[in-house]
C-alpha cells in the first residue's frame, strides 16, 4: 500500500505513451512502450529479449515494422521451482478527445478513486501489476518462490499479428522460454461486476464472415436505375435476415449440433455466481428487456452457448443524411461466437453452404462470395487444476472472499495458443471492474482494483509454489 | 459555331469557381458563382435581382448564409410577346482528386471532344447555354421574339433549400417575376443515350424513409453481450427484408393501388424510344442480367412505375475490417420513387403502418421510429402542349431528328413547384449525354452537346414565339 503512489506514477508514465497499434503513424510510440517496459523489467533484475516478428502489410500495401515481442525472466531458472509465464500487452485502442472523452486520454487523471486514461485497464494496469508484484518481492528481500517469466506484446488490439509464431517457437524450441513452463497466467479481462473478484476459465471462439454481393459495376442513382436492376442490398438483407431471429436463435442448420448440453452441475455453478440481471439490463446494456429473464439463462447464453451478431454493411450509404444511392457492391458482416465443441472449419462449411443455398432460392443474377476472415476456436480450462487453485487462494487472501469462477463470451485467441502450444494450464486473473470501458471513451481502472489485484498477483506467485501435486 | 471557343472559355471560368453547395466552407465560392453569372447577364442587357433566402442551419447548429437566388429578365417586358422563364443552378456536387478524378475537377480539361470538369454537365454547361443563346440574338442584332426571364440558384445539390418559397412568392405576387409567365423551361437532366436528343415530360417523386431502431443505450461488444440482448440490427434487417423482393416488387400493401395501368398508347410510345437494353445492362449498369428483358418493361419500371431501393444503414459497422460490435442504435434508409397518382402523405401512412405492424410481429423490446424525411410528388406534363411542340421543332431544326419524348426516374422537386405555382407548362430540354456522370468522378460534357443544344435553346425561343394558340 505504501507504494501505491509509485504504482500510479508508473501507470501515468506508461499511459502517456500513445501506443495505438491500430494506427500506423503511432507505431514508433507502440515500439517505445515495449522499450519502456523492458527498461523497467531490467531494473528489477530481469533478463529480457526482443523478438522481431517482421513486417506488417497495411491495407494500402505499405509495409511497416511490427513492434518487438518482449520476452524474459527474473534472474536464473531454479530447477527446483515451478515456472510460471505471464502474458499481457502494451498497446491500446485508439482514443481521441472528439470521441467523447472528458479528460485527455493519454494523461492519466485521478477522480474519486478512478484512474482515467487509455489503457488504464486494458492492459497497461495489469502489465504493471506484474512489474510491481516482483518489485514487492525484491523490495522486501523475499526470494520469489517460482521461476517468473513473461511475454509482453504490442499488437494485441490488432489481432496479435505475429505473436502466434513467437509463442509456438518459444514452446517448441528446446531452449525456448516456454519449454519448461508449468503454468500460464493472463490478466487481460475484467470482473463480471464492480465488487466481486473473478477468475476466468473459458472464452468463446469466433468465426467472422463477410457476405460480399456485387450487383453493378458501380454505385447507381436510385432515380435513374431503381426498378430496372437487381439491387445488391436487397439480396444482402434477405441473406442477413436468414441468419438469426429476434430472440437470438441461430438459423443456420447444423450450427448448434456440436454444442454440449448444459449439465445440472454446470447449472448449479452458474446459479452461485454474483450477477444481477436487472443491473446488467438497466446499467450495462440500457435495454427495456433482455432475451432471457433468468440469471442462469443470460449467463449461459453470453458465455457457453453460441451467438450470432450482425455487425454492419460496408459499401452502402452509412453517413448522416438521405443519399439516393443503389450501392453497386456491399459486404455484410456478421460473426458467430463459438463454444466447445464447435470447430471454425465446420462452421465455415455450414454457413457457406447454407448462404449459397438460400441465395440460389432468390434467383438473383448478382455475384455472391462468402468468406470467413477469422476462425478462432473456443477455450475452456479445468477450473479445479492447481493453477486455478492458486489463483483462488490468492484472491481469498487479499479480498477475503472466494472469486467467482466465470467464463467470458469474448475471444482472446492467444489464450488457446498458449494452452495448445505448451499443453499447460492457462489461468485468467481479472484486474479491472466490469464498468471500466476497455474499448470505450473514458476508460478507467479503479485505484482499488489496481492496487488490490497487484497484491493478488504477488500472492498467486506464492500460492503456486505451495501447490502440492506435480 | 464561330463562338464555340468563347463558350468553352466561359465554361472554364465558371467551372473554376468551386461552388460546392454541400460544403459549408465553399459557401463563399458558391455565392461568387451567382455573382459571376449576374455580371455576365447584366453585360447582355439583363436586369437582375438577388433574393436572399436567409440562413441555412447546419447539422451542428451553425447558421450560414444561403447563396442568393438570381432572378431577372432581358430588357423590358413586351406585352405582345410570350414570356418564358428558364431555370438552372450554379452549384455543384463535391469533387476531389482522391475520389478518382483523372484531371483536376475544377480545371476544365478538353480531351477528344469531351470537356471534363465538375459542373460541366450539371448544371453550369446548360446555364451558360442560356447565356450564349441570348448573346447570339444580341450579337446578330435580331430582336428576341419572346420575353426572356430566368431564375438561377446555388443550392440545387443541397435540396434547393429556400427556393420553393422564392418561386411561390414570385408566382403569387402581382409584380412577381413569374406573374405573367407563359412557359417554363429547365435544362438539368441528360439524354437517354449518347446520340439522340431527348425532351423530358415526367419525373418520379420520392418518399425517403428512416427506420430508427434503438436496442441498447450504446454500442456493445459482441463477445460480452451476444446471446443476451435483443440486437437492433436483427430487427432492422428483418424489417428491411419485408419491403422489397429480389425482383424489385414492393411488399408494402396498398402502395401500388394508385398506380395507373399502362395504356396501349403509352406502351406504343415506349416502344419507339431509342434505347438499347443490352448496352444499358453491360455499359451503364455492369450487371449480368436486368430484372426485365424487354425494353418497354425496363423503361416503364425506371420511369413510370414506383421502385423501392434500400440505401444503407447508419450507426452500424461500415468501414473496412472486422469489428465485433453490436450496434446500439441503427437507422435503416430506403426510398420509394413515386409516380402518378401516388401521394407522399398516403405512402407515408401505408409504410409507417406496415412497418409498425411487422415490427409488432417480431415481439422485440427495442424502440422503433419511422420517419419520412422527404416527400416529393411525381411530375407529369402533357408532351403535346405548345411548350413541348416548340422544344420538338427546335431540336428537329438543329439535329435534323425528332427528339425522343422521355420520362426520367429521378426527382427534381422544383419542377413540380414551378408547375403548380404558375399553372403553366414546364419543359425539360436535356443538354448532356447519358454517360456524362453528373454526380460521379470525371464528370464531362461533350463539346458537341454543349454547342448544339445551345443552338436548340436559341431555336426554342424562336419557336415559342411562333406557337399559334393562346
Amino acid at each position: 500500500d505504501s507504494h501505491s503512489g509509485d504504482f500510479v506514477a508508473n501507470l501515468a508514465e506508461l499511459v502517456a505513451i500513445k501506443s495505438v497499434s491500430g494506427e500506423p503513424e503511432a507505431r514508433d510510440e507502440t515500439i517505445r512502450a515495449v522499450h519502456w517496459m523492458q527498461k523497467r523489467l531490467n531494473a528489477e533484475g530481469c533478463t529480457t529479449r526482443l523478438v522481431d516478428p517482421g513486417l506488417q502489410t497495411l491495407p494500402d500495401g505499405t509495409r511497416i515494422p511490427l513492434p518487438p515481442v518482449l520476452l524474459g525472466q527474473l534472474g536464473r531458472t531454479d530447477p527446483h521451482k515451478k515456472t510460471v509465464c505471464v502474458y499481457g500487452h502494451l498497446d491500446v485502442q485508439p482514443a481521441h478527445m472528439s470521441d467523447g472523452w472528458h479528460t485527455d486520454p493519454f494523461t492519466l487523471t485521478e477522480k474519486e478513486g478512478k484512474l482515467y486514461g487509455r489503457g488504464a485497464t486494458d492492459d497497461k494496469g495489469p502489465v504493471l501489476g506484474w512489474l510491481h508484484a516482483i518489485q514487492a518481492y525484491n523490495n522486501t528481500g523475499v526470494e520469489l518462490p517460482v521461476n517468473f517469466k513473461f511475454i509482453f506484446e504490442g499488437m494485441e488490439e490488432s489481432d496479435s499479428v505475429g505473436l502466434d509464431d513467437v509463442v509456438i517457437a518459444e514452446a517448441e524450441g528446446a531452449n525456448g522460454l516456454l519449454a519448461d513452463v508449468d503454468y500460464i497466467c493472463i490478466s487481460d479481462s475484467n470482473w463480471l461486476g464492480a465488487t466481486k473478484p473473478t477468475l476466468t476459465y473459458g472464452l468463446r471462439g469466433i468465426s467472422y464472415f463477410y457476405i460480399d454481393i456485387e450487383g453493378a459495376a458501380k454505385d447507381l442513382h436510385s432515380g435513374a436505375y431503381g426498378g430496372g436492376v437487381h439491387e445488391a442490398m436487397t439480396d444482402l438483407v434477405a441473406l442477413m435476415n436468414r441468419l438469426v431471429d429476434t430472440r437470438g436463435r441461430i438459423l443456420v442448420p447444423g450450427v448448434m449440433d456440436a454444442v454440449l448440453p448444459l449439465t445440472p452441475d454446470e447449472e448449479a455453478l452458474y446459479r452461485t455466481i454474483d450477477f444481477n440481471s436487472d443491473e446488467f439490463r438497466d446499467i450495462e446494456v440500457g435495454a427495456r428487456r433482455l432475451i432471457h429473464n433468468d440469471k442462469v439463462d443470460t449467463l449461459t447464453h453470453i458465455w457457453r452457448y453460441p451467438s450470432l451478431s450482425l455487425h454492419g454493411i460496408e459499401g452502402a450509404h452509412s453517413t448522416p443524411g438521405a443519399k439516393t444511392v443503389i450501392p453497386g457492391r456491399v459486404v455484410g458482416k456478421f460473426s458467430i461466437r463459438l463454444v466447445p465443441n464447435q470447430d471454425p472449419n465446420n462452421i465455415e462449411r455450414l454457413v457457406t453452404d447454407y448462404l449459397n443455398q438460400e441465395f440460389n432460392k432468390l434467383d438473383s443474377p448478382n455475384k455472391l462470395k462468402i468468406t470467413m476472415v477469422t476462425g478462432a476456436k473456443p477455450w475452456l480450462a479445468d477450473p479445479n487444476d492447481p493453477n486455478f487453485s492458486a489463483g483462488r487462494k490468492a484472491t481469498k487472501t487479499v479480498f477475503g472472499v472466494d472469486p467467482d469462477l466465470c467464463r467470458d463470451g469474448g475471444s482472446i485467441p492467444i489464450t488457446l495458443t498458449f494452452q495448445s502450444a505448451t499443453g499447460k494450464s492457462v489461468l485468467l486473473i481479472n484486474m479491472g471492474a466490469s464498468d471500466d470501458g476497455p474499448h470505450s471513451q473514458n476508460e478507467k481502472i479503479n485505484k482499488w482494483n489496481y492496487i488490490e489485484v497487484t497484491k493478488v498477483f504477488a500472492a498467486y506467485l506464492y500460492e503456486l509454489a505451495r501447490m502440492g501435486e506435480n
